[in-house]
C-alpha cells in the first residue's frame, strides 16, 4: 500500500486505450504518474497512447503485466463485464478500479479482493486535451485504506474529488447525458439546419457559451427563454413547417418545446 | 436621416420592456444612446426600465411620441402584428425595425414607409445582463440608407454585425432554438432529476462548460461521446429504467439516444 506521500511510486496500467484512457493517461503523466501500460484490443489506440506517455502495451490481455499496484479499466460499459475474469485472473492482489458512471462497484465482487471505481464526470474525445484541474472526480472504494489512496491520487488530478456511491454515480452519469451528449446533440442538429440554409455554425457559438454561462447563476428553470416558454405558438407553427423534410427534428422540436412549456408553467 | 457621425443624437423610443428590450436598452445607454421613452402594456415594467436608462414611459400606445427618428419594436412575436397599425398611426415618417428572429420584415409594409429589423442573437434574462460586445447582430431594412443607419447603430454595441434577409434571419432563429433553449432544456432536466437525487446541480457545471467549449474547436457531430453514440445498449437501458416515474423525459431520452445514434452512426 502507497502512502499520501508517494503517489508517483504506484506502478499503474491503464486497460483501455479510448477517449477517456486517452485524457487520463496524459494528465497522470503530467502530475508525474506515469503509467507502466497501456492494453487495447486495438494495436493503433493502445501503441498511440503507450507512445505518448511513455508506457509499453500490449494487445492480448494474457499479456497484462501482474505487478502494478492499480489497474485502471477505461473500457465501454458494454464490454467490462465479459473481460473482468481475464484481466484480474492472477492478479487477484493489486487494486482494480472502473472509470464507468454506471457500472456499480460490485462488478469487482468475486474477482478482486481490492476494487472501487475512479469516474471523472466529463466529457472525452482524443482529438482535444482537457484540463483535468476542476473536473469533479467520484470515487468509490471496498475499504477504507484504498479510498484514501484514489483519493490522493484524484486529488493530484483535480480540485474537485467527491466520494460517491454506486447509486449517486448512476444518476450522476444520467444527468450528464442530458447536460452533456443531448446538449451536444442540440449543437449537431443546429450544424446541420445550418449547413442547409448555407450559414456558419460559428454564428451560433456566442449564444452556446452564454447558455453554458447563464446557467452558473440562475437555474436553468428561471434562465429558459424563447418561443416554447413565451408559448409563442405561431413561432413554434413556423418552426414545424421548416422542419417539414426533418421528421424525426420536427418531432424533437414538438416535445422538446412541451416539456419546456411543461416545466416552467 | 442621421450620419454615422452621430448615432447619439438619435432619438429612439423603446416599444416593449421585456427581457431583450430590457438589455438592449441598458446596452444602447452605456454607449451614449439613450431612449428617450419606453413603452409597455405592463406598468411596472415599463418605469422599471424608464428608470434605469434615465428614459420616461407610458403604458398606452397613444401617448408613445411622435417625434422619434426610431422605434425599436421589443414585443412577443404573437403580439407584434395587431399593435403595428397604433403604433405607426401618425408615426408614419420614422424608422421602425422590430427585434424578433421569426418575424419577416415586410410586416411593417402598408403601415410605415421605412422599415427593418435589428435582430440581436442571443438568450436575455432581466436578471441577467450581457455584453453585447460579441454578440451576432443581424439587420435588415427597406432602404439602404436605413440599412447603413442601422448598421452604424449596431456597430456601437457589437463587432458582430450581420446583414440577413428574413429567411436567413428565420433559420438562424430556429438553429437558435436549438442551441440554447432546447439546450437549457437539457441543464433544467438534469436540475430536476439531481435536486430528486439530492445531489447539487453545481456539479455539472465543469461538464456544461467543456461541452460548449468543446464545439468551438470540433465539430458538434465530432465531438459527440456517450452512451448514444457508442449504442451502449446496457447503459441506456439502465437509464431508462430510472426514468420510469417520469415518461416524458423518459420518451426524450429515447428519442434523443436514437437521433445521436442516426447523425453519428
Amino acid at each position: 500500500m502507497m502512502s499520501q506521500q508517494n503517489i508517483e511510486e504506484i506502478s499503474i496500467v491503464l486497460v483501455g486505450a479510448g477517449n477517456l484512457a486517452t485524457n487520463l493517461g496524459k494528465a497522470l503523466c503530467r502530475k508525474g504518474v506515469r503509467p507502466i501500460q497501456v492494453y487495447s484490443r486495438t494495436e493503433e489506440s493502445a501503441q498511440t497512447l503507450a507512445d505518448v506517455i511513455g508506457a509499453s502495451y500490449t494487445t492480448r490481455t494474457d499479456q497484462i503485466r501482474k505487478d502494478a499496484d492499480l489497474y485502471i479499466v477505461a473500457l465501454k460499459d458494454d464490454a467490462l463485464p465479459a473481460l473482468i475474469p481475464p484481466l484480474t485472473e492472477g492478479r487477484g492482489d493489486a487494486l482494480w478500479v472502473h472509470t464507468a458512471g454506471s457500472v456499480p462497484m460490485q462488478v469487482w465482487q468475486g474477482h478482486a479482493a481490492r476494487y472501487g471505481v475512479f469516474y471523472p464526470m466529463q466529457t472525452f474525445s482524443k482529438r482535444r486535451e482537457v484540463d483535468f484541474g476542476n473536473i469533479p472526480l467520484f470515487v468509490e472504494s471496498n475499504s477504507e485504506s484504498d479510498l484514501a489512496l484514489l483519493k490522493t491520487l484524484a486529488a493530484a488530478l483535480t480540485t474537485q474529488v467527491h466520494e460517491a456511491d454506486s447509486e449517486q454515480r448512476k444518476s450522476l452519469h444520467l444527468a450528464a447525458v442530458f447536460t452533456c451528449n443531448f446538449t451536444n446533440h442540440m449543437y449537431a442538429v443546429a450544424e446541420q439546419l445550418l449547413q442547409k440554409y448555407h450559414l456558419p455554425f460559428e454564428a451560433m457559438l456566442p449564444l452556446i457559451d452564454e447558455t453554458a454561462r447563464k446557467v452558473h447563476e440562475l437555474s436553468p428553470r428561471l434562465a429558459q427563454t424563447g418561443p416554447a416558454v413565451r408559448y409563442d405558438e405561431q413561432v413554434m407553427a413556423g418552426h414545424l413547417a421548416m422542419l417539414a423534410d426533418e421528421p424525426e427534428w420536427q418531432q424533437l422540436y414538438r416535445q422538446l418545446s412541451e416539456s419546456i412549456h411543461h416545466l416552467t408553467s
